[in-house]
C-alpha cells in the first residue's frame, strides 16, 4: 500500500521533514509526498536573510533549492498554494482552488507570522515586517534603491538589531525602539544586553523602555511618535516578535496552547479533543515546546528547533518511534561582529518561574593573554541554587561563542553542576584558548558568590 | 599551628598549586609555603614556546611571573635549587646544598624530561631537546642566529611538528622522521593524521615509518642516518616523547606505575608500600593518570591536566576533600593555522584495549555553505559498539576545533550516545555554524555505518 504524506509549509520545518523522508524511506515507491507552500519558491534560508540585507550577498543566493530540485525526486512540490482547511475526519486538506488532497500522514509546518502591535499607522506605506522571503526582498530593494535618511525599528530582538545594522551600514540614521528596558529581552538579562548596546552605540540610536504610539505620514511614513518624542522616519520595520501561524489548525479543531502554538505530545502528534491524533504531526514555529528548565510550554521559533523536530516527525512516519525532548533553544547571532549566545533560562525567566538561582559571571580573553589576537569574552552562568545544576548561560564575544553555547546546552541536559564545570579538564593551546576558560571562572564565581 | 607546605617543581603543576593555596587559604598566617625549582625563573609558560620559536613573539614574553611576584606574597620561592632526596619518615626534603626543609604537606610536581632514544651521536653539538625554558631559549637562539640549511626532527608529535614549522618558517629545509606510520600517533588515527601531513607537505619533508639509526658529525652534527638514507642536517631536534621525572620519588620509595609515572589515589596522594601517604601529593607530568575510557594507567603530560590536579591537591591541603577523576586528556594544537584536536580513545587505542567500536566520520564546513569565509572541518567520532556511547573524538579544521573538543569531552563524561548527539539541538547562525554540524553528521554516519 502506498502511503500519502502531505506537508503543509515549506520553511525549514517542512523542508527538513521532506528531506529526511526522502533520505530515510527504504522503498520510495511506497511513499507519495506532497508539499504545499504558499510562497513561490523552493527552499529559501530565512536565517541567511539578515546578512543579505547587510549587503554580504544577494537574497537570491538564499534560494538554496528550486522547486524542480524536489520535483525531480518525485515529490509533488506545489508552490503558490493556499491551504484553506484540514478535514481531520476525512483525512484530507482543502485548497483555495477547491481541490482536496488526501493524506495518510499530515505534517503541519505552517510557521509563524510577524506580530503587528496595535499601533496607529502600522499599515502606511514604508512600514515593513520580515515574515517571509518576499518581505525580505522588498526590504532589500528599499535599502538598496531608496534614498533613506532615517530608519526606525520597533523591537530590539535579533531581527530588529540585525536589520538595524543593515540600515546603519548604508549610512541611514537608525533608531531602535524597545518597550522593555533592555535589548534581546527574551534571551539575555539586562547586564549582558548592556554589552551589546555599548558595542552598537556608535552605530545605532536606542530608545529603551519606550513604547511606539503612532506611525505617521501622508501616503508614506514620515515620522514615528515614541514615548514623549516624535522621530523622523522614512522607513519603519516592525519586528515585535513572531506569532505561530495556526489559523487553519485552530479551525480544524486542533488544540492551541497557552503560548499560542499548537499543542503536541512527545511524538509531535497534534491533539484534538481529549486525544492525540495518530497520523497528524506539527512542528516548527507553529508549535509550542516544553521548556527543559521550567517544564512549561513556550515558543522556540528557531530553525534549529525545527530541524530536530523534523527528525522526530520523519522517523515516526517512517515507523521508527521517536520523541522530542523538552527544549533548551540554544541560540546565537552575529551582530556586526559581536557574537551573542544564549541557552536555557535567564535570571529574569528563572525569577518569573520561582526558581532560586546562583549566578556566576566572568570576563576573560579568548586566547592566552600573551598571545596576539584574543578578544574579550563575557560569560554569565545560571545555576539552580539548591542543586548547583546549570540551567542557563549567556555568552558574548567577537570569537567562539556558538561552540561554548553548544557545550553548555549539553551541560544543562547532562545535569552538570558548577563544580563539574570547574573540575573538568579542557583542552588548552595559548593560540586558541586560555588555560582557565571564561566559563570555568564564571562557574567558580557562582559557587563562591 | 603553622602548616608548612613544600612544593617541588615550578612548572604549571607546582605553580598552580601555589596559586590555589594562596587564593584559598583563609588564614595566610597559618600556612608557610616553600617552592623549590631547579630553573632560574618564576613561571614560564612552556605551552607558549612553540609560537615563540615560530617568531610570533620572544620567549622572554613567556616569563609570566618573576620570582619576586611570589616572594612579595610571602612565599619562600627558591630558584636554581636541586632537590636530591625526600625523607618520607622524617618529613623533610634534602637539597644538594645539604640543607633539609621540613614539611607538613609535600607536593611533588617534578614534571617530565625529554626521552632520548638510544641513538648514536645523540649528544653531538647541534642536537637539541625541549624540556625546559632553557632548552627553548637555546633553540630560539639557534633558529634566529645560526645560518641553518637543513633541520631534522626526530619524532612527529606536537612538539616535533611545531618546531618543524618554526624551522620551515625560517626557510630551513626541514625533515620530520617518525618511526610509526603516521604523525601524532598518540592522538590521531592514521586517516586523520594524513590530513595534517597533506596540509604540511609543501613546507616539510616527512619520513614516516622510519627509524633514525645515527646522528653523525665531527664536533657538530652534519647528517642523520634514517632508514636506508643519510640526510644533511646542521640542526637536529629530538622530540621523541617525554618521560616522567621520578628519580627522587623512586629513591624515596614512592611507587612508580607501569606507565613510568608516580602512582596516586583519587586524592592524588602518593603510595609507599601498601598504603597512600596522608600528606604527600603528586601531580602533573610526573604522575600517571587513570584513563577515563580504558580505566588503565597512562601518562597525560598536559598543562590542562596539571591545572585540574592542582585544584584537587590544593583543596585537599586546605582541608576540603577533593578527588581527581579518570582522565580524558582533551588536547588541541594549532599547527601553521590548522587546528588539531583529540579527546578520549582513538580507534587504535580502542583496538589495543579490546574495545569494539563504531566509527562515524564527516567532512563539512564551519559556516553555512552560502556564507563566505567558512573552512572545511573533519570530525571522526568513536563510539563503543554495544552501548553507542561516545568514547573518543578527533577534529581538524582551520576554525573552531577547541570548543568542539571541549563539548565532546563533556559528552564522553556524560555518557552521550550517537543518537543523543544527533537529536540534540545546537545553536545556528549561518555566519557561525552550519545548521547540521559536522559532529552531528559524524554521529549519524556512525549509527548508519
Amino acid at each position: 500500500m502506498v502511503e500519502r504524506v502531505v506537508i503543509i509549509g515549506g520553511g525549514a520545518a517542512g523542508i527538513n521533514v521532506l528531506e529526511l523522508l526522502l533520505r530515510g524511506c527504504k522503498d520510495p515507491g511506497k511513499m507519495e509526498i506532497t508539499l504545499l507552500k504558499k510562497e513561490d519558491e523552493g527552499f529559501f534560508s530565512m536565517c541567511g536573510l539578515p546578512y543579505a540585507l547587510q549587503g554580504m550577498y544577494s537574497t537570491s543566493l538564499l534560494n538554496l533549492f528550486e522547486p524542480d530540485f524536489y520535483k525531480d525526486k518525485g515529490i509533488d512540490f506545489r508552490t503558490s498554494v493556499e491551504v484553506t482547511g484540514i478535514d481531520l475526519k476525512e483525512n484530507h486538506v482543502l485548497l483555495s482552488s477547491g481541490a482536496r488532497i488526501s493524506y495518510d500522514f499530515l505534517v503541519i509546518a505552517t510557521g509563524s507570522l510577524p506580530f503587528i502591535p496595535p499601533i496607529k499607522g502600522a499599515n502606511i506605506e514604508g512600514v515593513y515586517t520580515i515574515g517571509s522571503s518576499a518581505d525580505g526582498k522588498l526590504l532589500e530593494k528599499a535599502i538598496n534603491e531608496e534614498e533613506l535618511e532615517n530608519a526606525l525599528i520597533i523591537g530590539g530582538g535579533w531581527i530588529g538589531l540585525q536589520t538595524a545594522v543593515a540600515f546603519s551600514k548604508k549610512g541611514i540614521t537608525t533608531r531602535v525602539v524597545e518597550k522593555l528596558p533592555h535589548l534581546l529581552p527574551s534571551l539575555l538579562d539586562g547586564d549582558m544586553a548592556s554589552i551589546i548596546k555599548k558595542y552598537l552605540d556608535n552605530d545605532l540610536i536606542f530608545l529603551l523602555g519606550t513604547t511606539v504610539d503612532a506611525i505617521k505620514g501622508w501616503q508614506h511614513v514620515e515620522s514615528v511618535k515614541a514615548g514623549v518624542d516624535e522621530f523622523p522616519a522614512d522607513i519603519v520595520l516592525i519586528s515585535a516578535g513572531m506569532l505561530p501561524n495556526v489559523d487553519i489548525s485552530r479551525k480544524a479543531g486542533i488544540e492551541i496552547g497557552e503560548s499560542g502554538g499548537i499543542v503536541t505530545d512527545l511524538s509531535l502528534r497534534v491533539k484534538k479533543g481529549s486525544s492525540h491524533l495518530e497520523n497528524v504531526y506539527a512542528l516548527g514555529d507553529c508549535t509550542e515546546v516544553i521548556d527543559a528548565v521550567t517544564y512549561r510550554p513556550r515558543l522556540s521559533l528557531l530553525a534549529s528547533t525545527a530541524l530536530i523536530q523534523a527528525r522526530v516527525v520523519a522517523y515516526n512516519i517512517l515507523g521508527e518511534p521517536s520523541y522530542y525532548e523538552p527544549c533548551l533553544s540554544p541560540s546565537v547571532a552575529n551582530i556586526l561582529g559581536l557574537q551573542v549566545g544564549s541557552v536555557g533560562a535567564t535570571s529574569e525567566i528563572a525569577g518569573k518561574y520561582g526558581i532560586s538561582i546562583k549566578v556566576g559571571k566572568s570576563v576573560k580573553q579568548t586566547k592566552a593573554r600573551f598571545f596576539p589576537g584574543g578578544k574579550a569574552i563575557t560569560a554569565k552562568l545560571i545555576f539552580e541554587a539548591s542543586s548547583d545544576k546549570l540551567i542557563g548561560a549567556q555568552i558574548i564575544s567577537q570569537q567562539s561563542v556558538a561552540e561554548r553555547i553548544n557545550e553548555l546546552s549539553l551541560g544543562i541536559k547532562a545535569g552538570v553542576t558548577a563544580k563539574d564545570i570547574w573540575m573538568r579538564e579542557r583542552c588548552f593551546d595559548p593560540s586558541l584558548t586560555m588555560v582557565e576558560d571564561v566559563i570555568v571562572d564564571a562557574a567558580i564565581n557562582a559557587v563562591q558568590s
